[in-house]
């Protein structure tokens, strides 16, 4: 990637780092001389059942994940409190190193519907390719097998979130071995419930804080590489809240010739009062909506210029001849605050409409915050465009009193929500990360924040360090879904950039 | 009703008119000696089930009442069609007539739910006033028993619409009895499949169109009495047709994170599509839409003007602080065409609400007609208006051309649908009728024409005789709904209402 070549934060760092490029030579060789091994390694901790509500299993998972790093000189502790799945601690210092950096993983995936997988959702099993590229069972490999990097391993979190436990065990093995020591202090945090909702991790944060206070750099090891198929690294996650908003008519459904033209329709309302708050291109009307976000930097926008561009395929893939703001950018689109209709609903339509006015209609309304939106402020916004409006606001239902003292009124339920994390890129802390990885990936996009949501605020507060995000998975990895994969070159590219890491400057 | 008595149409009538004074009298007598007999006679009727679909009862149903009245000097006749409940078609002339009048009432009644019904719905049960205030059941009366008027007698079609054929029947013995002749031939004709949908009425009209060309008013027993309380006279229904309209955003459901604000929201565009339509008053502001219509004469003005008030009643009953055009009659918003949001739905809300940008969003949109509106060009006034706003119309589901070659794509399903009928209330030949009525009736409202639909204008097809509608039945008798009733006090005015028909100038 020309482009990326000139973004003058990289630059600096693609220099020469023979040290960083002897480690990732190493990892390669060792992934090529034991690549067998890894992934039947690999299949036997996918065979443990990880399900954050299956207590037995999940702390399975844990004990053995524990001894892997335990072999490998970590000290390592399992961290409780009250009703939650374990949190994996450890830590491997680095003789004179002045750094601490934190990986995070979660161990436990998705729940299964066993029914919906191909196999069992808990045997991992090998394709020559993935399935819908027409991949067949392969046996697992032996010592010695050449390994295709477009084989799939196919089993839940294959890909989301165990892939980088065996890359970063294969990765320490490598250096290991070579006797090339770790730069940086190294503590793992492999959360236990992510997929149930992380409900206890504020918990462990607060009861453990001396031990995540003097961490550097968190590396969150997790999600999917770009569209375009390519690494990248991460620097945020946008944050999230939303309410529901009802609006009324008569207090019951009226006949709609009866009453038709002399009753005001709740629907008219609505689709009145919501086409106040976004324009025809996208833009979102509503009061300083945009005037908390942080201000893009001109790293942001390079890094976004810089990217493979997605936009043009995924308009193709998704069917839509424009998108918001006369096609702006995705990743611009992705660093300011979301206004996103996700339901209308008012009595019913087809076969089962009624010719009937109906009393209410709501709209869910989903709020997606980029760095510096404040969850209830953006709320707060909102509420008072609909109060200029017009409308007066309730939280229940309205009595008969108050119907007939305002003619518009607005029942707002507001969401629960968190905010937006997002590093700064120029961050002298980020700055050798990037590097290194450029060594192991020299295609590394760097994506100034993902649209979707992590509650990674959590880290923000209890350390000022910065937060980055090194996806290794394959985009097309069923995460979530039945038939979760990893693929096996994807895996391969994790043990690279974890040498990288191991050994940045 | 001081203001009635202004009316120019009402004036002239109003005057003595002491044959139709007599016959009023006649038959208040007669109901009064035998309204024990008429109030078991019609509890008889009732006990005959009407669904339409019961083939053997409604056809028991059909030759019962034609009984009735060819024992009462009646040409009786039951008309056929494949598949349908017999028509009861009668004539009786009158010697010397110069005018035949038709009076339309159904004998078919709703199908019923038995479970929800305090007593049998075929089991006519009389109480001693409406159960919600309190009645409780008494025997039906004997010969000589004294009636009260707040009476009400439950069963299906109580009200709707088997409560003229007693009147009827009443009036008709009372006129006999003291040998008041008919000033009119009088024809019969009772739709036995109404609640169903009156499929079959147009093949009977053009079956046995010779039958209803010599028709010079039609008269519809049909329907409540206004919501006053008081006894109407009605010119019209409105007609009805509608649309359902779909928009369309990315092809599949996308992550409100990774696409929010980028891929176009369907709900954002349905709502400022539809805000576009009609204004924060309820006024329509699609081009034309008002301009159709037939104008609103200074007879129906001044009718509307000197019905009782109910509007501020009905704001307080269903909780409106204000309702549509700054309070408008209802009278007049019921001869302008109506623009009704009969639901919306895009995705879901409430706890079924999901963090993703939904592929579509729709309305359901229903059109309330007056005299003048063309039900299909109607439908193209809201198609030009949404093609206007920057709409590709389709009928079907977009394909993947269709949609990466337009930005906005709304696909239209159009409902089929019926014209208004709307009589000229100063129409000659329905002068007689309303002078009649006020005999029978002071207090008669003439109502310009309901808010609802009835597809009358098939009987605008085989003649150009002026309908009019007579309801006599209580405003609340629970019409289509368990535990129908009607109170006697407007069953015996009914009765007299009839007598003035019949004798009419």
């Amino acid at each position: 990637m020309a482009g990326i070549a000139a973004l003058s934060l990289s630059v600096q760092h693609v220099a020469a780092q023979p040290q960083i490029e002897t480690a990732v030579e190493t990892a390669r060789e060792w992934r090529e001389a034991h690549g067998a091994e890894i992934v039947r390694g690999f299949a036997h901790l996918l065979s443990l059942p990880n399900d954050a509500k299956d207590a037995p299993n999940i702390r399975r998972n844990a004990e053995y994940i524990s001894g892997l790093f335990s072999e490998r000189g970590f000290e390592m502790e399992l961290l409780e409190v009250e009703g939650s799945p374990p949190l994996i601690y450890g830590l491997r210092e680095a003789p004179g190193a002045t750094r601490t950096i934190a990986i995070y993983v979660h161990y436990d995936g998705q729940p299964v519907e066993a029914a919906n997988w191909t196999h069992g959702p808990y045997e991992a099993t090998l394709y020559s390719a993935a399935m819908t590229d027409g991949g067949e069972v392969i046996p697992l490999p032996e010592d010695g097998d050449e390994i295709d990097e477009d084989w799939r391993l196919y089993a839940r979190s294959a890909s989301d979130d165990k892939a980088p436990i065996p890359a970063l065990l294969a990765a320490i093995d490598a250096l290991d071995e070579a006797g090339i020591g770790f730069s940086s202090n190294i503590k793992l945090v492999f959360d236990g419930e992510e997929e149930a909702g992380s409900d206890h991790l504020d918990d462990f944060l607060s009861t453990y804080a001396g031990k995540f206070s003097d961490i550097d750099l968190w590396l969150f090891c997790d999600g999917p590489t770009h569209q375009s198929g390519l690494p990248q690294l991460v620097f945020g996650v946008r944050g999230v809240t939303g309410l529901e908003l009802t609006v009324y008519g008569p207090n019951r459904g009226l006949h709609s010739g009866h009453y038709g033209n002399w009753a005001p329709g709740p629907g008219w309302r609505l689709t009145q009062l919501l086409a106040t708050m976004k324009d025809e291109k996208g833009r979102v009307r509503i009061k300083d909506f945009y005037k908390s976000s942080a201000p893009v930097s001109d790293a942001e926008r390079e890094a976004i210029a810089a990217a493979p561009p997605v936009d043009d395929l995924l308009r193709e893939t998704f069917g839509l001849a424009e998108s918001e703001d006369d096609n702006a950018l995705l990743g611009e689109r992705m660093l300011i605050p979301a206004l996103n209709l996700l339901g209308l609903k008012s009595a019913e339509v087809g076969p089962a409409a009624r010719n009937v006015i109906p009393p209410s209609a709501t709209a869910a309304i989903g709020v997606r915050l980029v760095k510096g939106n404040d969850p209830q402020a953006m709320l707060d916004l909102v509420e008072a465009h609909i109060k200029k409006q017009g409308y007066h606001i309730v939280r229940e239902e309205p009595d008969a009193a108050t119907r007939t003292e305002y003619p518009l009124i607005a029942k707002i339920t507001r969401r629960d929500g968190y905010p937006a994390v997002r590093s700064n890129m120029s961050d002298e802390r980020i700055a050798p990360l990037i590097g290194a990885l450029r060594v192991a990936a020299e295609d590394l996009i760097l994506t100034p924040s993902l649209g979707g949501s992590l509650p990674l605020y959590m880290f923000e507060v209890s350390s000022d360090a910065p937060i980055v995000i090194l996806p290794i998975a394959n985009y097309d990895n069923n995460q979530h879904a039945a038939d979760e994969n990893i693929r096996l070159g994807n895996l391969f590219y994790g043990i690279e950039a974890y040498a990288a890491v191991l050994t940045m400057e």
